[in-house]
């Protein structure tokens, strides 16, 4: 049974990892944040997320970076963490992701590296004046799923039935067979099921909205090679305004930048991925 | 001898790592690339960063992450690596940089996580419109010793020595005393000795100009938690032109962004770092 709060919910559910001895947990990879054939990126960095934070003693993100190597599938998985460094104010470790390959054999799926810190524990000054992006609210805005021609049909994107994430309307011209080719799309991030965001669904956010790939009029798979994402405060409640961009696309290799802001106009944080382009 | 060309000058003689066994290298930490009395973090970095090349099968950082656990001093230190997958595209694996404490036992300094490959192997297209930074030429800019107001006396930044950047003289104001409240510096990089910049060069000028802090006013140390480098292209000979950002100063921390751009108008790398804001 889950609840939709922090703790209760399909996220948490989905992410939890059980500690087999110091430093390793066992986990189960759910199909129910999938992509066609392949499980989300961010879910899976959520979960690394989680097991580090447990071995590390210091609770919350601050930076936290994966290269993803294999194909992660759904089913049984073990979590092995390594600890770098325990100070004050910051701890630093790594996770690493293995499955039972076809023969038998453990194939690493995921390197994690990571430094945790105490969030509630950071003065509250902003000296910046970075402002949200601007989009209609989220009532205005565009259900993912009802893009009528995403690429991806939402019936094989089982992820979609977890989030209730909505897009800016200016910004869904790709699903229209119209990419603006500017790489920019604008939305709200929310869970299917109410729960709100915490750190660990901060990891999950930066590769969990529409690739800005379509944008450019790429309709390919974009597989994640490397996601680094910093967390920079405690998300106030509510959905959260992202905002993605992607400057250059080169070499067969994109960047993607996202920005993820709350309800307090607090840019809670930054990630960027590079990934491979492959054309279709 | 240095001769400033690509294997013999003084960036390569200092980045050195002599195979000890199998993925574990010896090396010395050079005093010449320090800042008062720490070790710049691009410098350690791109150390690893070649360790990390040697070890495996492809030649080239694509994405690398270095966190910072404690300070490194000049001398002896040892870097093991890890492979965690060797693929055909594509290779990750990791590498930690000791040193032996004051107590005599090893202590990790830098845990650092890359995905290597071939950048020479990689199409030529090059499918979006961003525009290098705009600034004067190379002969029309200013030196980074010469800033009169410069927090760090040139005779402490030991490292200036090794380098002949330039700023612009536009976002130079915090060396005068006026820091633009905007968080921007523009320059050119250059080796003192003439090397032009290769992948492993591009590493170190994520963290090798001014920090951006003293654009926002901040004259306190800025110690780097995490930089992430992603390389794109291998850069054209000459001077490269570099554009650094901060957005968000919160918190205590700042993220700082570094765009970095070839002669041929061609963005090489793109990186960013999670930082301290240690205030003076």
């Amino acid at each position: 049974m889950t609840d939709g709060h922090i703790g209760g919910s399909e996220f948490d559910r989905d992410t939890a990892v059980r500690p087999r001895e110091p430093g390793v947990f066992d986990a189960d990879i759910s199909a129910g944040w999938s992509i066609s054939a392949a499980i989300n990126g961010g879910y899976l960095k959520a979960m690394l997320g989680r097991a580090l934070g447990r071995t590390l003693p210091h609770p919350d993100p601050f930076t936290v970076t994966a290269h993803y190597l294999t194909a992660t599938r759904p089913g049984p998985a073990v979590i092995r963490t390594s600890v770098a460094r325990t100070g004050n104010t910051l701890s630093t470790g790594s996770a690493s992701l293995f499955q039972t390959g076809e023969d038998g054999r453990e194939v690493e799926r995921i390197r994690l590296l990571g430094t945790y810190g105490d969030l509630d524990a950071l003065p509250a000054d902003v000296r910046t004046a970075v402002k949200p992006p601007q989009m209609p609210p989220y009532e205005h805005c565009v259900g993912v799923d009802q893009a009528p021609a995403d690429p991806r049909p939402a019936g094989q994107v089982e992820m979609l039935h977890r989030l209730a994430s909505r897009l800016d309307p200016a910004t869904v011209g790709w699903a229209l067979g119209k990419p603006s080719g500017r790489g920019e799309i604008r939305g709200w991030f929310a869970f299917a099921d109410g729960r709100d965001a915490d750190p660990l669904a901060l990891l999950l956010i930066g590769d969990a909205m529409p690739p800005t790939a379509f944008d450019l009029g790429l309709s390919g798979w974009v597989p994640t090679v490397e996601l680094t994402t910093h967390v920079r405060a405690r998300p106030a409640p509510g959905p959260l305004r992202v905002a993605i961009g992607t400057r250059n696309l080169a070499g067969g290799f994109l960047e993607e930048d996202v920005e993820i802001w709350d309800s307090a106009d607090r840019m809670v944080a930054q990630s960027r991925q590079l990934a491979r382009a492959l054309l279709a």
